[in-house]
């Protein structure tokens, strides 16, 4: 059979305040495209639909819709679990009735020993658990790391697996060996510790969640698809996709790529030639991309950040390539204040790198006395 | 056929902030057992499921779990709606496959005109709505009260009336002549306004949610079923249950009532009398129940809220019949304060009705003495 196999959608997620629902929708589009063109017997989602445990209402809008179409429109078999960032209580409502359309979400430890049975592949649905819940299931007390967890799981699954069928995990973990981002840590990923590969070793393919870099694992059989859209800058050069998943006559993967709706960028340059729209559009420079901006000037740059605003329509942040010259403050020596004036007209000097005007002057030796007085 | 009739569940529900499930969780088992034992053809809930619009995880699974037992296990047809305190997207969830096994959840407008026929009943689902959706629905900017929009919708409701088969509504609103009582208009119940009955009189039954109160609407076929528990103090008096209806040969519907688990009363007397253990047995009065007092001393009672939550394993709250006398520290004129110890035994008195003993003058007259100095 063939799958697409993808996962952390993120639904929900913003990036520095900006909302991802038209990227989220957009890339989702082309995943329904290409399941089309590849013909796809089925979906498999490996976790993370959702960013947040308690989604907001237009993120559970937006899932629910999608997984209607995927199922009921497309009738597409869909196998899903959920990640370390959604519930399994809020995401699981409903899933007793969702299997009459083959549609498998699994959110409980249990469903893992359970396998979903489809032409001649056994998928084994491992949702995200916690460590508690493994020393439960296993009456257990004695597992304290998700390896000894892991080790108790393979061992059970294994037990179900039937000689001539394909047998596919579907699982949401820090497999030993992957490559961190960012994005996929800064929410707790408590009790994700590494799990080794070897105790991978059994399956003929390994759906991963969890990772954000579809690169992050070199391993041909054992693949995180990668996320959805791009949640941070550190994921700016990465590819985003989908996994088309063969199972025979041998298991083959292929990738293929979506396009982002809004790309996220990161551009370095000077203040001056960054404000400078002349300057962007020579250099080919997407102002309208979610953009970080690094500059390699070491001034004090008041406002800085709101001009960039301006200059950039999805502003993301600011940061500087070589630090910044001290506090300026910090330089005057304080036998050189003799005045207020004198402060103000130092401070502005440094702050601006000009002098204060004569208009300015005046303007603030006037406010000065009418302080004084 | 014959169906049941609830409503205003309210799950995730405080009362004075003591968590009610377990009481929930038996009306349900109550409510399960009468539906049997009445051999109910389907079950109607008409709205307020959950307390809140997002409500807490715990509420979910306990809703998931009561519904499963009705749909899958025991194979009864649901017919389910929104009330006001529920998320028409949250608790719509999965409501597109729920049909397969005769389990209506209609959460939008637009599904009132789709009647779900069984037996020879035509079942009308009107979730809560906004009179925002029923402009938008309408594509009417005129719509400004309920009774405007209800006009509308029941136009196209009886435009969908089969000649010989019963018509049901299940909706939930305030219907004009309905008795308020306090707990189902703390939260917000904007929109909320009356429907004049006349409104309805072309239901053979309506089945209603949103008041408490079964018997605050005289009419044998427009009727509330009240709330699943006694959600306030208010409601103490009421008895709780559900509605059996018969639609055939002619609409009969009966009561069958559901015993509290704990239940809700209020006590009044006196300070002394409601600590005394003796008293409270002797005149059998249920300390275990949820006890809101009223007291009718008229004296200051210090700590007595302290003293009577001992007294009463689920105190909600204490009032007083007669209020109290005005604040005693008030009534000492300044001419007798001449120093802090005359104030602070003048204090004491008023308080406790009692003297100072010698022990305490000695302590109080050292401290004050120590202060001093």
């Amino acid at each position: 059979m063939r799958f697409l196999h993808t996962a952390d959608w993120h639904l929900g997620r913003r990036l520095f305040g900006y909302d991802l629902t038209a990227e989220q929708d957009d890339a989702f589009k082309q995943l329904v495209t290409i399941a089309q063109e590849e013909k796809v017997d089925a979906i498999v989602i490996a976790g993370d639909l959702y960013d947040r445990q308690n989604p907001a209402e237009t993120a559970v809008a937006q899932l629910t819709k999608m997984i209607s179409t995927v199922n009921l429109e497309l009738k597409l078999p869909l196998l899903m679990i959920n990640g370390n960032h959604d519930s399994a209580v809020r995401l699981g409502v409903g899933n007793q009735w969702f299997t009459a359309t083959n549609f498998y979400l699994q959110t409980e430890l249990a469903q893992a020993f359970e396998p979903i049975e489809m032409n001649d592949v056994q998928f084994f649905l491992l949702p995200y658990f916690e460590l508690y819940q493994a020393r439960q299931y296993f009456n257990d007390d004695h597992i304290r790391t998700l390896e000894q967890a892991m080790i108790k799981i393979m061992a059970a699954i294994k037990q179900r697996f039937v000689k001539g069928k394909r047998h596919i995990l579907i699982a949401h973990f820090f497999a030993a060996g992957s490559l961190h981002s960012d994005s996929e840590t800064t929410v707790n990923v408590g009790g994700l510790e590494a799990v080794p590969l070897d105790l991978l070793a059994d399956f003929d393919y390994v759906a991963l969640g969890h990772v954000h870099n579809k690169d992050a694992l070199q391993n041909p059989t054992i693949r995180y698809s990668g996320s959805l859209i791009k949640y941070s800058l550190s994921e700016e050069n990465q590819t985003k996709g989908v996994l088309i998943v063969d199972t025979e006559p041998n298991v083959k993967v292929k990738f293929r790529p979506i396009t982002p709706l809004r790309d996220v960028q990161t551009v370095e340059g000077s203040f001056i030639d960054l404000t400078n729209t002349e300057y962007l559009s020579n250099h080919q420079i997407n102002q309208d991309a979610y953009t970080g901006i690094i500059l390699d000037d070491t001034n004090v740059i008041s406002n800085a950040s709101a001009l960039l605003r301006q200059q950039f329509s999805h502003f993301l942040n600011m940061s500087r390539a070589n630090g910044v010259s001290t506090f300026t403050a910090h330089q005057i020596s304080t036998q050189e204040i003799n005045s207020p004036m004198t402060l103000l007209t130092k401070f502005y000097q440094e702050m601006t790198q000009r002098s204060l005007s004569q208009q300015q002057q005046d303007w603030a030796e006037q406010a000065l006395k009418e302080v004084d007085e």
